[in-house]
C-alpha cells in the first residue's frame, strides 16, 4: 500500500470526464482516477473549501456514521478490473475496543470518487495498492512537485490522459 | 404527519431546475420539491428501475447503515425555512431493544432529496409534517389519481410551478 494525496482536479476534455490526480508520497509518480460530475462537484467544493448551508449527501453520510459511533479510518484504491476502478471504505467501529478484534474495523465496497471525499472530508489516509502502484501510475521526470511548483502544475495540465486510455477502454469514470 | 409518496419527477423550466411530486395519501394534496440535478438523476434511476454496477453514493451510505446494524425506519419532510425545505431521516439501530428506548431511534438532519432517495431505496415510508400539509400542498380537483390516469398525468405536467414560487424566493432546491 502507498499513501497517496489528492494533487488536483483536472478535465478530461476528449471524453468530458473529471479525473482526479493522485500523488503518491515520497515520490514522482501520480494515479489518474476517472468519476463522475457530480462527485467532481463535490471534490472541487472541498478543495476550494467552499462551504454549504444544507448537508450534501457525504456530510448525511458522515453524520450517520457519526451517529452509529463509528468514524472513517482510511480508504485504500485497490485494483482496477474491467477499466473500473474499486475502493474501499474502512471504517472504526468505536464501541469495540482494539483488544476484542473482530469488528473493529470495517470494510465497504466504494466508488474511488465517493472513498476520496469521504477521506478528504475526514483527513483520512488514502491508500493505492502496490498493484495500482506498479502498473498504472505515472513518473514525473521534474524538479518539484510542490502544489505552487509551475513546472508541476504545467505537467498536470499538460498531462497526456490519453495514455491512461489503455486502463479505461469505454469505461465511464468509475460510475 | 402525513404520509406521501413519490408521484414523479417533473422540470421546472424556468429555473432549470428538477422538482419531486410528493402526493399524500388518501386525499388529492401534492407537495412539489425543488431539488439538485445529481439528486434526480438518482430518483430517476430509481423510478425508472435502472441499475447500476458499482455503489452509488446512497448505496455506500445504506451498506455502511447495514454494517453498522441499523436500518432507514423513515423519512420526515418536515418544515420549510427561507425557502430551503429541511428533512429528517430517522434510523433504528438494531443492537438497541424497544423496551431500552434511549438510542432506539436516531435523527439525522437532511434535505430532503436525499432523505427520499434512502425512503425509496429502503422501501420506507416518507411523511411530511402537518405544517407543510397545511400550507404548502396544492388541492387536485380531478377525477383519478392513479399513476396511469392521463388526467392526473397532464394535471402534473401542466402544473404552474410558479404557484409554488413564493415559498421558493431566490432558492436553489434544497440545496
Amino acid at each position: 500500500m502507498k499513501k497517496v494525496k489528492v494533487e488536483s482536479l483536472v478535465l478530461d476534455k476528449l471524453n468530458n470526464s473529471p479525473v482526479v490526480i493522485l500523488k503518491v508520497e515520497g515520490t514522482k509518480k501520480i494515479l489518474p482516477i476517472w468519476i463522475g460530475a457530480c462527485e467532481a462537484s463535490v471534490i472541487a467544493m472541498i478543495l476550494e473549501n467552499v462551504s454549504f448551508e444544507r448537508p450534501l449527501t457525504h456530510d448525511l453520510l458522515l453524520s450517520m456514521v457519526e451517529g452509529l459511533e463509528s468514524k472513517v479510518e482510511k480508504v485504500l484504491i485497490n485494483k482496477i478490473v474491467d477499466s473500473t476502478y474499486y475502493a474501499k471504505v474502512i471504517l472504526r467501529d468505536l464501541t469495540v475496543t482494539e483488544e476484542e478484534n473482530e469488528g473493529y474495523f470495517l470494510e465497504f465496497d466504494a466508488r474511488p470518487s465517493d472513498a476520496i471525499i469521504l477521506a478528504l472530508k475526514t483527513n483520512s489516509p488514502i491508500y493505492i495498492s502496490n498493484e495500482l502502484y506498479n502498473t498504472y501510475t505515472l513518473q514525473y521526470d521534474g524538479e518539484s512537485m510542490d502544489n505552487d511548483s509551475e513546472e508541476f502544475r504545467k505537467f498536470i495540465e499538460n498531462l497526456d490522459i490519453n495514455e491512461f486510455k489503455k486502463f479505461k477502454k469505454g469505461s465511464q469514470g468509475d460510475n
